[in-house]
């Protein structure tokens, strides 16, 4: 598979960055921060709650002892996270999007924020949710006005994230209007081995990455697989 | 890539069957015209105007003469295509879809009804159209009750399907209640080759598989591009 790996924009290094990931105690955030922790990144874990933060820190921190490259993972509340960090990745379940992202709007002025929530409920297999913005990150970005939000990361489950001994063969689509805060976000997507990202186009795209998810998860239940999407014919 | 053309289940052989492409006359539809006939199957393209249905299947034809395989390819009105065929695949610009189906419906009854069509317009780049019924194919299952409808075909884009020389290295998903006619369509779209079929679930996850086509063509127009969705991470 010749395109594997390959990047399409070539990964510059963001060696000062630090990584905030909201509402990240569940799968989808320790797996993210895991593997961004395993790139070198500094990783701030936070949640509603700074000690549960602290703790599934701590966990994940474990899973990552002795491998190469991996610095410390630490947790913090969801503000103080968001406070601390060069780039805010957002992994709250829906229900608690809205809310959550109200209050940091202050902590996330002036700094990315990548959205990677994606509007599902589970009633006999994953249902989309209606967005009245279209889409969860184009809600981000009504609310965090101050913000450079980017959506990415949707595609990617969480249990590929966690089984750290395999790369993730797979695309991030990544969608937004701020092309700087763009190039950041494929930087950072390439960072995990195997990733390739790649431009999915403005933030009205978003619906169409999100609902992606919604087709996998839907797939992965009925094939008890775990699936990932990839794009073939671009040129790397 | 070793799942590439590994069909993930048996194409079985549909040696009698007869394809109607209802609207067939544009690139997607020539271009599904031309690989069915590829693969030994009886293919009519169907037109609001006879006339145009022949001289495009006449000019179908032409490309493939001589290759292996290839039987004739006819042209008709799309109600005489859909009266004498076993499944019809509806390829008609998303402006004339629901007139199409309304006027096929005594046609089309008790037949699988592939629709393939995208909701989308163009306005700098590919917006989705709002559709009343979820998606195009929920639109066509709600005025075609006596069809077994099934979507699939989508994010095939016409170029790879025109472009005979080289495999459509794709998948096709395939959306749907009815069993048995997706089992045909899993078939039908494994007569492509390289292609392998995926089932993506039930009639309301059309939504899903429209909206992505919309991403594909406007990542397409990005980066200019002739792109293919694959699911990674299915067995064979």
């Amino acid at each position: 598979m010749p395109a594997l790996g390959t990047p399409r924009r070539k990964a510059t290094d963001h060696m000062t960055e630090s990584i905030a990931i909201i509402g990240g105690t569940g799968p989808e955030g320790r797996g993210l921060a895991s593997r961004f922790a395993l790139a070198g990144l500094r990783v701030v874990i936070g949640s509603r709650d700074a000690a549960r933060g602290a703790s599934v820190a701590a966990e994940v921190a474990a899973t990552l002892a002795g491998r190469e490259g991996a610095v410390a993972v630490e947790g913090a509340s969801n503000a103080d996270a968001a406070a601390g960090c060069d780039i805010a990745v957002v992994t709250v379940p829906f229900e608690g999007h809205r809310a959550t992202l109200e209050a940091l709007a202050g902590q996330l002025a002036g700094k990315i924020v990548v959205d990677a929530v994606v509007p599902v409920r589970f009633e006999r297999g994953p249902r989309p949710v209606e967005v009245a913005e279209g889409s969860a990150t184009e809600q981000a970005a009504a609310m965090l006005r101050e913000s450079r939000v980017v959506g990415a990361f949707h595609n990617l489950a969480a249990e590929s994230l966690l089984d750290l001994d395999a790369p993730v063969h797979a695309d991030v689509l990544v969608t937004g209007g701020d092309e700087g805060a763009k190039q950041a976000v494929f930087a950072l997507a390439e960072r995990i081995e195997g990733v390739r990202a790649v431009d999915a186009g403005p933030l009205r795209y978003s619906r169409f990455v999100e609902g992606l998810t919604v087709l996998l998860i839907g797939v992965n239940m009925r094939h008890r697989a775990r699936t990932h999407v990839r794009i073939e014919g671009l040129s790397a």
